[in-house]
């Protein structure tokens, strides 16, 4: 008889509404939630490996890249990053790590864990690189792997790609990119950019709930993990293996997460049936609206002007307001989540994502409305409904943006 | 614009319908699937944070333990298998692994890249360790750890533990136990028999869809954890970090799959609506009946007399019968998935699982059916009522199994 006592039964979960204009998870579209309350195939049933298939070519499409080893890890984001990184590099290798923020920290970490020789050039948060840095450090200390963020979750920049990528490749390096937050949301090139590995997460703009990673490689990465020397330091991260199953062979690895891949194949169908280009152009349409509502609240953006992305706005948190009184009341009398700012930010700025399902219209000027009403209450001098009609301006010069 | 294609965009996915009855994945009981579907939170929203702390008080429970150390690591199984052995291993620790099936190997190969100097003890197919095995390994090559499974998913094997525990610890070792296919379904006492570390997965007796691994490190093995001198090779399972996501700091670590822990904390709420006592006589009563079946049908039980674990059974296929034929018609024309064999067992047997929501009468004889016809259909000489019926008697002879 089981020695600890049965703990109560509570009614099923039923979470309150939330707007999620945070750095994710997005909200998720109702076809998305549908398709992962499905009942359950097997892992090896051929129904779910024909989704398996789909699915690699609708990634392959979203990555814009006809990689075979394309793919979705079985974890978040974080999980993605460390299968790119401990996959790439084996120990001793030099890896040149571009930090302007905290998931380029976070690399320097998981690759020092994976037994790289880490150079750690670094930006202050807010500031993207210039090529020419990394063509510098490259020339002092040559590497095996560039890492570097295409849109830094944690200061809104956006990271111009494509030339740091031939840089890379002058300089006899990979170029792996992190597009966790940058993947439908903003161009991103992989085969056109020559850029050779990559890992996103699903609870950005792809407005999929969080638990896949999807990753791709290149022939020269690939060529790179096929000359490894030593295995793969995970067994559960070894894309050697997890490529098995996701190719012809269907060579057991793990269970995949059913439902989860179930809920990224509709979120992947909905990207395609909206076009990438179209998704790009809400995205940057959202972006737009919100910080020209945000400067007419008098709020300064924190993000180097020219290098915001329009999916993820920084904004300073003015001179003696609260950072946490206006985001709980955010949430609570409205239902909007916001990111806090991360590291030398904390308590300075706040994150407003406008990501996948979640960058609309209504959105834009519900969290203007809130937020400037928040701020007005608390004794600022702004005019919240200039701030929604400047925003709103911003729509009506455009076309409507598509309703997914 | 992108230079890759749209593809086409397919109608929304709809799966078959399927009775699961092979090693896991299992049927997930419909309330599971709607509180998947709910809308999400943030990570980090409190409402989120409150709905974590019920999921360990819950899982403390189904695991029997007061252990603080409580949580779902997030991936499959196997992620919770790397998490304990990254944890508790440093480079040159030893650690003895007891392998007797696919599990067990695995094991070895995830200490072995962890740098664990690894010594491998084997038992055949199908049959358990005795702990005098165990005592004179250690006592010939004392070590840090002791993996071992409790439930061999590959062989249907149900290995006792609470000695084994008793000899690790005389001999100064931790224990680790894979529980992934025992938890909730056969009786699992951490806390009573001292347990050191045990990481089980959410798609087994639990009953929910595969994403998540429950992991619990009790005083011993959290000793050892805060003891490390290097850092945890992985970033992503480093449960020094993690842990501080889960406990009262609530430190941002990565993006937890929200709508999985919704499945998970609903489906732990049925464990415990039902009991762990009840839950365990339901495995038990579904697999007598199971086997009493299969032997009507003249079909050989592969793993060790008072070895077998209810929730998997393993028969060996009769001579002359394709494997895949059978699994393909079960497939077509009932829906039904089992398991085929693994490793030196493949082709040999048939893994048939009855866990969490699947452990129902009408499943064991819809099942029994289905075989005995295509068994028969193939020209064997069988008597597929009798064997129903031989089922149908030892339900018979209990209490009906509660229909949760």
């Amino acid at each position: 008889m089981p020695s600890k006592a049965r703990p109560a039964s509570p009614p099923p979960f039923e979470p309150p509404a939330r707007v999620l204009l945070g750095p994710g998870p997005s909200d998720v579209h109702p076809r998305v939630r549908e398709a992962m309350a499905k009942p359950l195939v097997g892992h090896l049933d051929p129904v779910f490996v024909a989704l398996m298939d789909e699915t690699q070519e609708l990634l392959r499409y979203v990555f814009q890249t006809e990689n075979r080893l394309t793919l979705a890890i079985s974890g978040t984001g974080s999980a993605g990053m460390e299968t790119a990184v401990v996959n790439l590099i084996e120990p001793g290798d030099r890896m040149l790590v571009c930090v302007n923020g905290v998931f380029g920290g976070r690399m320097v970490d998981v690759a020092e864990r994976a037994g790289a020789d880490v150079v750690a050039i670094e930006r202050p948060y807010g500031e993207a690189f210039d090529p020419d840095e990394i063509r510098q450090a490259l020339k002092a200390r040559p590497a095996k792997v560039v890492g570097i963020v295409q849109a830094e979750t944690s200061t809104g920049v956006w990271q111009p790609l494509e030339e740091i990528a031939q840089i890379a490749h002058e300089h006899g390096a990979l170029i792996l990119a992190d597009a966790v937050t940058a993947l439908a949301g903003v161009p991103l090139e992989v085969d056109e950019w020559s850029i050779d590995a990559v890992y996103s997460g699903t609870q950005k703009c792809l407005s999929c709930p969080p638990g896949l990673a999807p990753v791709t490689f290149g022939p020269r990465a690939l060529e790179a993990l096929m000359a490894r020397k030593t295995k793969v330091q995970s067994w559960y991260f070894d894309l050697t293996m997890i490529q098995r199953y996701w190719g012809s062979d269907r060579f057991y690895h793990h269970t995949a997460p059913i439902s989860m891949n179930y809920a990224l194949r509709e979120a992947l169908v909905l990207v395609a049936k909206e076009g990438l280009e179209a998704r790009h152009a809400r995205h940057a349409l959202c972006g737009r609206a919100l910080q020209a509502g945000l400067s007419a609240l008098n709020l300064d953006l924190a993000t180097q002007e020219g290098r915001r992305l329009p999916q993820l706005t920084c904004a300073r948190i003015p001179d003696g307001i609260d950072d946490l009184a206006v985001r709980k009341r955010l949430l609570a009398d409205w239902g909007i989540e916001i990111g806090g700012g991360l590291g030398p930010w904390k308590g300075k700025v706040w994150r407003v994502g406008l990501m996948g399902h979640g960058a609309r219209q209504p959105n834009v000027t519900l969290f203007l409305s809130a937020l400037g009403t928040c701020l007005r209450d608390l004794g600022l001098s702004i005019g919240v409904d200039q701030a929604v009609a400047a925003a709103n301006d911003v729509f009506a010069q455009e076309a409507e943006p598509a309703v997914v």
